[in-house]
């Protein structure tokens, strides 16, 4: 009848993953203007049936996760994406964020250490990491480490032993660059100077990747092949591949703050409609 | 820790949903040219579990229903979310449409009858009603009639003894008046009128609805109450409240008619914003 089998992540089917997706910090913990709670909480991506050997915790959602409602599938998911390849991980991850919602400023520590906060997202982390397959945790720049460290200094956490690395955010060069092309090569370099150490620490934790793959190391920039699209199974029942294939299709467009604030613009790529 | 708990609808988590899910017409059954495939498809709104007492057929998808990926989430959803309320049916029930993706132009009787496409909606219609609880059947408008008759014409349709109403479709007094006022009301009232009908002939079938109610008929317009926000029970996890509330907060926007085709603009509502 059809072509092709379209796998899709079925999502919050069980528990614990039911009740965590019912009962979750909303304006009252997170500070609306400091944080996009509009939106509403944005939970995760990949595998939540125990298979997971990679576990990532990211920043914050943007544009493309309100949209989708995983997380990281945008630049920066695709390029994690990548990251755990060169590890031989194509499906056994899971991923969650620091932050439920997208950050808007800059959330002051106290934000960041708010008890139910904490608390909420530690949940996840027990739900995920605790009697479970995962060999290897991946922190994403400085928020996601500080995370981590909130939750080691639990009972639970300490009962946790496997292999953690905290790798620069897939995105800080742009951040950091602002458009300053020499910035963004040099930071770029950096960064992927940090993923290969943060790859060496790794690798030998993995004791049986989805592919037995030999460790090549990312160079001074990003190759082609080393950037991949989110796959079909992580995104929720009907998504267009579109979605999927690139980022850009979505933008916060406004003439005035308020404005932005307020807009998700969704725009197909052209090829992607009849001509 | 949170003030609530917000309920949601987990999706296709078991069979035959999943496959369902997975193994769909796309754009070689449904004309790019007539339907909106870009957006992938969109398959339902309601119960999965078996528990339905009403089984809505709806017409096609939009621009709400694109970015919530359930059926019937706009003004056309408040309304029929009303009737239903009427017969005390708040939650006991499940949406399909006749359309997986959004109708773009106006699909020849050749396509609507493409067997692929029938098929697979048949396929739903089988697993929704066949030896489940569904007492009555609304057909809203010309097309979802027209479904309907094409599954009982086939085995498992003839088996099928519930009651069936075919209803106007809720938003047809908009499509029919063009913005002529004169034109609307006395659309809407003929359309209420024939919802009446709808109702005497359902209202015996039910007999244990969610809520006991009695029958109230429809006035000449809507009253306030009359329209229901859709419950968040049949959100997937994580939405935002304003996406239920009320509709109006995506629109297709652009210069050109191809621009319109590839936007989706969204707009979070004023008051659901810190000012």
């Amino acid at each position: 009848m059809v072509k092709k089998l379209t796998k899709f992540d079925p999502g919050y089917c069980s528990e614990p993953f039911k009740t965590l997706c019912t009962n979750f910090p909303n304006s009252d913990v997170y500070d609306p203007l400091r944080f996009r709670v509009e939106w509403g909480p944005i939970f995760h991506r990949g595998r939540l049936d125990g298979s997971a050997k990679i576990l990532v915790i990211g920043q914050d959602p943007a544009q493309h996760e309100t949209i989708v409602r995983r997380i990281l599938v945008g630049e920066a998911g695709r390029r994690i994406q990548g990251f755990m390849a060169k590890l031989g991980i194509t499906r056994s991850y899971t991923m969650i964020n620091t932050f439920l919602y997208s950050v808007y400023g800059n959330p002051t520590a106290k934000i960041r250490k708010n008890p139910q906060l904490v608390s909420y997202r530690n949940l996840w982390l027990d739900a995920l990491l605790l009697g479970k397959t995962v060999e290897g945790v991946v922190a994403l720049g400085d928020r996601a480490d500080e995370a981590w460290k909130m939750w080691k200094a639990t009972a639970n956490g300490q009962s946790f032993q496997k292999a953690f690395v905290k790798i620069t955010h897939p995105t800080q060069p742009e951040s950091f660059s602002k458009g300053n092309h020499a910035k963004l090569t040099e930071a770029t370099k950096k960064m992927l100077k940090n993923w290969n150490s943060g790859l060496q620490t790794l690798a030998p934790s993995i004791s049986n990747p989805d592919k037995q793959t030999p460790l090549v190391l990312y160079g001074d920039s990003f190759a082609q092949d080393e950037k991949s699209e989110i796959p079909e199974e992580d995104f929720p029942a009907g998504l267009p591949y579109w979605m999927r294939e690139n980022d850009g299709w979505a933008r916060r467009v406004g003439k005035t703050t308020m404005d932005k604030r307020a807009n998700i613009t969704i725009t197909v790529p052209k090829k992607n409609l009849p001509q």
